[in-house]
């Protein structure tokens, strides 16, 4: 069976549809958006998170495609829609891959030719995606072995799901710990459910457990998604990534980070954007307020784990030392 | 102004009156024990912690005088209860050093004179526990600089409090970086309340993010109460202080761990049993449940962070390197 969240942004003649992260599992509540700047928003806003926003934005290029089909200049229409996309989220470059895909398939077109390319487009990126996070899941897979007890952090949605499914092709339990990941709790809400779904053994844990549960080697392995992984092995993911890597590395587990394409735009960790949320959120837990009502909250959505606490990036053409990443295009384009 | 933390623990004639520390400070509810077996059960069920239990745990033991002293023998009741008070919880010394102020007090005597003796006990060792802390808080500013950013974790009571005092009789203003200490948020509540009681610059983070501010030298000194040290300088304290020691190491922070006394008893961390909780109240926020139906939690209360990430453990005798702490009774009882 299919994880649920593994199909959670969908399009139809009304607008992309997208499944609200905020509220699964406890509620299974579709936010329906009708133009592309409202897909935007719901990005902005959190409905979807990890993989989401790269689905959303490529349904969302199409709607824009249908707006502007008709437009004396639909190009400069189909490139603002872009950028508002891209700004929606400024850390992880998915939202840049997944426009670039339907505006080099809409080059030079309009009218229906222009809407018929776009959803071309759109689709060759979702295929395109989703290989990819195979490919990453068996490569991950493979430096697994049977029995192995993983901690993660955040969801790493497709990377994650792929990496499970790999290791069960290839006769390997996997269990797995997960932080809560908070503000929001992706990792208490979506990845509990989803590998609960997979019929994954599953604990969960706090954000300042684990330390505990790595020194304890009650783990064997460190494993995250990456939002964005700098040339120099630099891993930007979900704040608390660098707390856990650290931790892995001063106890001698290994931490292994999945991206599918390192960046080659990045040579550093500090040429990547980090971006701040409000801090209210970390005053607020689901909704309801749960710190003082006196204090301020602070939130930097992700940190920077520099390549000296890296083990192994694993992309969609294997594994690669972090100091090695420069090998990942050699011979390719 | 004192804060209202500062006496969360009364005792009159009806019986020992404990600030309710689970709702505190978005409700202020006084649990009533009228026996030094319900003390010892709010102190399990997490009613008060920190220097609370302690403080509770002295006036049990007066419940249990008035209670013993016509009994033909009072003193294996108030030791029955003693023994019932240090179960409560297992890490912290603070409750068998508590129990035996007032065992000690009260040894061969019975009748009025016992519970006289007892109420004069639990005195004594108030004002012990408050000098003490005094004298911890007076240490460790003196090792505090003006202007400094604090990170701390969970809620270090009294600790925290004579430190923030003794900082301000000394001209020094610090501000402080709490993180919200998940399952019980005793951060985002307790510390980040009494805080701005006193008027102190807070700001509240997430458990994750404490390696991000320390990487990013957004604090310049991490300080967390100890729950116990033992004598090769290993501190047990909240779970996530470990993490939180990691990462200020591998990036050059210091970390001060405050205790009153190291503890002769422990010759390793190894020696000092770990608590652990019911795992669901990592599923939890506030009793509301925020974690997927489907999957269990692990809650060790307390992690071990080794002496070669501690920088100075300070006590209520002064700053100590974790290796030297021998030093602490050299020519004292």
């Amino acid at each position: 069976m299919e994880p649920t969240l593994a199909r959670s942004v969908r399009a139809d003649a009304d607008g992309v549809h997208i499944l609200d992260r905020r509220r699964f599992p406890f509620e299974r509540v579709w936010v329906r958006c009708a133009t592309a700047a409202e897909v935007a928003k719901a990005i902005a806003d959190m409905v979807t998170q990890s993989s989401g926003p790269y689905f959303a934005a490529l349904q969302a290029m199409v709607l824009s495609a249908r707006a502007a089909a008709e437009l004396p200049d639909p190009h400069a229409a189909l490139s603002a829609d872009a950028a508002l996309l891209i700004a929606a989220r400024p850390t992880n470059d998915h939202l840049a891959k997944a426009v670039a895909f339907v505006l080099d398939a809409t080059a030079g077109l309009r009218g229906d030719d222009l809407v018929a390319a776009a959803e071309r487009g759109a689709e060759a990126g979702d295929t395109a995606y989703r290989l990819r996070s195979r490919a990453l899941g068996e490569h991950t897979a493979a430096l697994l072995a049977d029995g192995q007890r993983v901690l993660t952090h955040c969801w790493a949605d497709l990377y994650l799901t792929e990496t499970v499914a790999a290791a069960r092709r290839a006769g390997k339990t996997l269990a797995f710990v997960c932080t809560e990941t908070r503000p929001y709790l992706q990792g208490a809400r979506l990845t509990a459910e989803t590998l609960a779904e997979m019929g994954v053994d599953t604990t969960l844990i706090t954000d300042g457990m684990g330390a505990s549960v790595l020194a304890g080697r009650q783990v064997d392995v460190l494993l995250t998604a990456a939002d964005r992984v700098a040339m120099d092995g630099s891993v930007v993911n979900k704040v608390g990534t660098l707390g856990l890597a650290v931790s892995a590395h001063a106890f001698g587990v290994p931490y292994l980070a999945q991206v599918q394409t390192p960046d080659r735009g990045a040579a550093t960790g500090a040429d990547i954007p980090i971006e701040h949320r409000d801090g209210d959120d970390v005053l607020h837990t689901l909704g309801a307020r749960t710190a003082s009502t006196r204090v301020r909250g602070h939130y930097p959505a992700f940190d920077v784990t520099p390549p000296r606490f890296v083990t192994t990036v694993v992309t969609d053409r294997g594994p690669f030392a972090p100091e090695a990443l420069t090998r990942y295009w050699e011979g390719r384009e």
